[in-house]
């Protein structure tokens, strides 16, 4: 069943996220199904489904092994979402905003604000930020007018620390954090107020830009 | 076996990419299997890899249909390759040729002066520019460093018209057809001229104006 | 006289561009003044604006020196042309043309095909092309709704090559001249069509890339 | 004398920028000379100076008036700086940085932490600022391997608010300017990352976005 073929290669994904697979990992239908109390076949697919998203490769005759990452995988995985939403953010830039949308965006950045205006950081704000910057990123992929972007960037964010929602805030450091997510919610507002001047070349690198703040801004902050 | 269901998949794409399947067309697991004398489980697992293509949706509880594109999507997908492509070659000009992709490079380059130098195209000249136009791409994705621009670009190459490689060249207009392909050699000569001199900003441009000769350029030649 | 003294200055800056004054030259007052049948008055006030255009340089207390340009000062030039030309596309692009400006473009677009719609050049096609190329980025400089960039751009002009009007078109080798201007006409084309789309970004990538037909393409066409 | 000549534009400039002389005033050689208490000549030389640098424009025959800038052309001339300036950090990036010039960011940018670190702004660190801001801008583009875009830079920094110079800190609201001063250390810091690691498209962004912290952040901060 559909459903549940989806649930399982989530779960694939969660694991192997988690760490309890490692990347390098030999991975057999097998020993998978028993582990998760299911029958093979639901796993043959769910290898297939991952094996697509450049979670596995194949190793051997039937087997898969979790894909290893380089740190030149993890920089490229997050280039090319910048990429991919700075050209859906200068498309929405060039074809202009319904108000409706307009609408959408400010109360996301007002949510973010909301989180920071305290000056602080507390354990709850991770949560309210995970949320309300997915739906900024949403926001801009699906309003640029085509599915084929937001499919490529979906795709794209099976890739560990690739998805714009892969943002790691570490609850030990909060108030090293607070600076991070301020500087955001900075771009957030720049993107925001370059979408409403129909600045298309400035949007599309301010998201690029952007994509860099996990892997490019830590030494910095 | 895994080589079997990728050929069923790639039948299907071609079926599809041909008409015979047309666009919005549904399809059922038993009345494909029957037409292609196979049996139903490798239409399912083909049936699923062409939906993470996007090259099918799903429709009802097990049934898909063939995704219908608007000029809208075949627009977008021709973007994402140029700013994947882009990204790809801004990245080797950033971190520089080695010697032998310089020559590499030369090579297909040289190539395409041999179609065109006599003047005019003739009709084995279509299949000589379809290699050398694959190999020079595929040369730019494969040494940018890191497989996840080209994972990227390969599952957006899936879509119809979005792959370099699905460059249209009309036998019935030879002649009108030489030239695009003498502009489309240009800018392999200035994509390579950028990429020996380290300009990675211009190099990135010239790509992605590269991937639209098939869409913008057809009304001005 | 405010006029004859432009017009001091622009007999110098001509005989330095024909290198009757060859780069690294000292020019004296006297000398000069002497040579034009003028007063020195004229000739010191013209030295001033010709230092301040960067044609001139100071050499020790009262006297000049004609300006030597290296090949890094002339790409320098051309590059600092095409990236002010590519602002003032841009601006344009964001906040779109006027139906007037979109005839006048139209207007010189037909010009250049009109030029090379017979397939060859003679004599008179070069003044016209200047013409036509002249009013072309004039254009694009004066629609971009502030004096500031064309103030920029007409300082610039003022160094030897950079200049958009100064494309050297070959009198000797004008079958070999055709396919450098059919390059410049398609650039003119498909800046046009970025224009009435409404494509920053692309526009301005376009311009740059425009202004280097005079130093980057020669080898290629 | 040419250094008196300098000295009476830097003089008109300064009266021209404290409003002495608001925009749209009339500008008689008399009267100037008399308020200097100086001879007409060097008046007239520096009016000539002036206007082509943009600060006067002639009036009637031999009279000049101070030029009216609207909010486009503050605007443009920022943009003008920020797109030459990218051009010099680029082309910087590309041919890559010597190791003395690598020190040199570096000493500027401690300068800055040191600035900063105390956590909030006295009247002193005005100075201290305005200070290595200039080197910091200076270096990138006296490092960019030409006169020529210096130049470009020099003549456009005459206009009101288009130099890096210019930046305004309001003594104020110095615990406001704290977190634009941050910003602007942080882009510094991005901007030598960008440049160590020959990121010549990405420099030349940073650039362009930090030549806009005048006049598009305020509304943010």
């Amino acid at each position: 069943m559909s459903s549940s073929n989806q649930s399982v290669a989530s779960q694939l994904r969660k694991l192997i996220e988690d760490g309890h697979y490692p990347q390098g990992e030999r991975l057999g239908e097998e020993a998978v199904a028993e582990q998760l109390g299911i029958s093979r076949t639901p796993v043959r697919l769910a290898f297939r489904t991952l094996e697509q998203e450049g979670l596995l490769k194949r190793a051997g005759k039937r087997g898969f092994m979790v894909r290893e990452f380089t740190d030149a995988d993890v920089h490229c995985a997050v280039e090319v979402r910048g990429v991919l939403e700075g050209l859906a953010a200068r498309r929405l830039a060039e074809h202009g905003m319904s108000s409706q949308q307009r609408e959408e965006f400010d109360f996301w950045i007002q949510k973010g604000r909301e989180v920071l205006d305290k000056g602080h950081l507390v354990e709850e704000d991770i949560q309210r930020w995970i949320e309300l910057n997915w739906n900024f990123h949403e926001l801009i992929v699906c309003s640029a007018g085509s599915g084929v972007i937001a499919d490529a960037i979906s795709r794209n964010n099976h890739l560990p620390f690739a998805a714009a929602a892969s943002i790691v805030i570490d609850k030990g450091k909060l108030s090293h954090e607070y600076r991070k997510l301020q500087l955001a919610q900075l771009h957030h507002e720049l993107i925001f107020q370059s979408l409403v001047n129909g600045e298309g070349a400035r949007v599309e690198m301010l998201m690029r830009e952007h994509a860099l703040i996990g892997i490019r801004y830590s030494e910095l902050l």
